[in-house]
């Protein structure tokens, strides 16, 4: 069972934090292809993952169309949020001149190609994008929030121009993620880390209708590509959500057992998860009984060992190598 | 159906927001049997809704059982986070004075009678509290967070305490309701906001256990007072908190479709909600159209037509009067 984890070059990792620290903002460290392959390899080092996913940010994505993005100490993210006319105004930038999306992220397409020559060639390097419903609850609500509530608003009053965006963001993610895999990823992930505050409806129009059209256009250029979605909260949907969007494997976060989410996605389809981060940050014993039942639950089924989201700054390195040795034992 | 609205006295109603103005703080306002009265018959005046919601706060039990709270504009409310050992002094100080948890929540109880005596007998009074895992999620992590991290890594790193706290949340809380039955609540609801970020086992853990303890405490003293459990962000595990919990009725979220709630819970149990908020902020079809669907899926079966989170500062009261007529046309 190959193993990786979400977020695992990040501040729980001394060697990050000295990167980071020498990088200036968050988003200078995501633009600097010699930095940013640096921290990405980091982990692979210390721990010997089976895949090491690229460093960088959901949100270069808005960044790159215009919008501005910082990063705030204790907060995170902080975007002004965009009116339906500004959202107007982004799109027709993007659709008049593409190419000066993809110029903006050049960076980090330097990065993936850093990457797939200083890695061994068994280690699977993963790209990434956010999907459009999560991508635009920031470039709407203007920072991470418990229910969305500003997107599900706009959404509710501008459906119109919402659609446009969502439509305009799936175009954006499927030449950022075409060049991610030109450059050498091997397989990429579509994270929409808040699917899970969407109605039934919702849920279908923004979250499965636009990854569905961004599945269709990766296809076309790199079939033998795996997707991996991921709808973090929205684990009452996962039926529909690996049904619907043509992903090849879905995430699970880590409210569902991994028994009870195989017995809704086809055998063929690949899980992954789906370990609670917080088991990170506590004792040896209730992380052995998490991972030997999402052993059990994905028993001769393909599936991913990874965490049910990133591992947090406190997150501690013995459990690290204690997650990886009991998965590497089976 | 029935019709109510979670929230219905708040800050969408300019009465409201006058009669805010005058109370000092907002736990002032909880506090205050004469304005909290007001406050709470101000929408059955308004809109003449089946239901009357006690006004309070989830957080007056902590703030009875010794630990600080405060609610501050544009944050929500804020607690010192305890420590284990903080913890333990305050189950102490509960189990050796329960009479002075009681006698902090004094003036809860004179709002509730003030309420039975002005309202009329076919209004429903329901009065109300947070289950221990939410309550708990604020008093351990001190204040709202997307996933509770610090409350699931206490819970982690403490299971013993974190147990006992929970037990005696439950006591509180069950003493507390069990006033409010008293002094003349109809039925009584149990918020577990917070549910949502538990993995299945916690779920059954520190969500089900705990609320069943209280429906049995309750049941003990009240047999036919209806209690409603609400999970929130937890409709993936409904099935098992409405068989599990002992609870008559069970709040819905506007994840799930009615229809299919229905398909998961018996025939008996009320189901409530579960009108996306958001759409008390847009036009009248959306609205329209998602009562329709709540109806239709409920058809036949006992339903309480409600939202399915509390109504927002910025909800349309044209879109509430829309939205009890379309109700009560049937």
């Amino acid at each position: 069972m190959p193993i990786w984890m979400m977020r695992q070059a990040g501040r729980y990792l001394p060697e990050y934090r000295k990167t980071r620290a020498q990088a200036g903002s968050f988003l200078d460290l995501c633009y600097n292809p010699e930095l940013a392959c640096e921290v990405t390899l980091q982990p692979i080092r210390r721990f010997g993952f089976d895949g090491s996913i690229l460093f960088s940010d959901i949100l270069v994505v808005p960044h790159a169309l215009g919008q501005d993005v910082r990063f705030e100490e204790g907060i995170g993210p902080v975007l002004p949020p965009l009116s339906a006319g500004e959202i107007d105004a982004l799109i027709v930038g993007f659709e008049s001149d593409p190419e000066r999306f993809d110029r903006h992220l050049d960076p980090v397409i330097e990065t993936v190609e850093r990457l797939r020559s200083a890695l061994p060639d068994e280690v699977t390097l993963l790209g990434f994008c956010g999907a459009p419903w999560t991508v635009a609850t920031y470039m709407v609500g203007g920072r991470g929030s418990p229910d969305q509530a500003a997107a599900r608003k706009f959404a509710l009053n501008e459906p119109d121009v919402f659609d446009r965006l969502l439509h305009c963001l799936a175009e954006a993610s499927v030449r950022y993620l075409s060049r991610q895999i030109s450059a050498g990823a091997d397989a990429v992930q579509i994270f929409d880390s808040w699917a899970g505050s969407l109605s039934p409806a919702g849920f279908q129009r923004y979250s499965v209708g636009p990854i569905a059209e961004m599945v269709e256009g990766l296809r076309a250029r790199h079939a033998g590509t795996p997707i991996i979605g991921f709808a973090k909260g929205a684990m009452h949907a996962l039926g529909p959500f690996s049904a619907k969007t043509g992903v090849n494997a879905v995430g699970l976060d880590w409210t569902i057992d991994v028994a009870a989410a195989r017995s809704q996605v086809p055998d063929t389809m690949v899980t992954q998860g789906n370990i609670d981060p917080q088991l990170m940050t506590a004792g040896p014993d209730a992380l052995d009984a998490a991972v030997d039942a999402m052993m059990r639950g994905s028993e001769g089924l393909p599936h991913v060992a990874n965490l049910g989201h990133g591992i947090t700054p406190d997150g501690q390195i013995d459990q690290v190598h204690r997650f990886i040795e009991r998965v590497r034992a089976g």
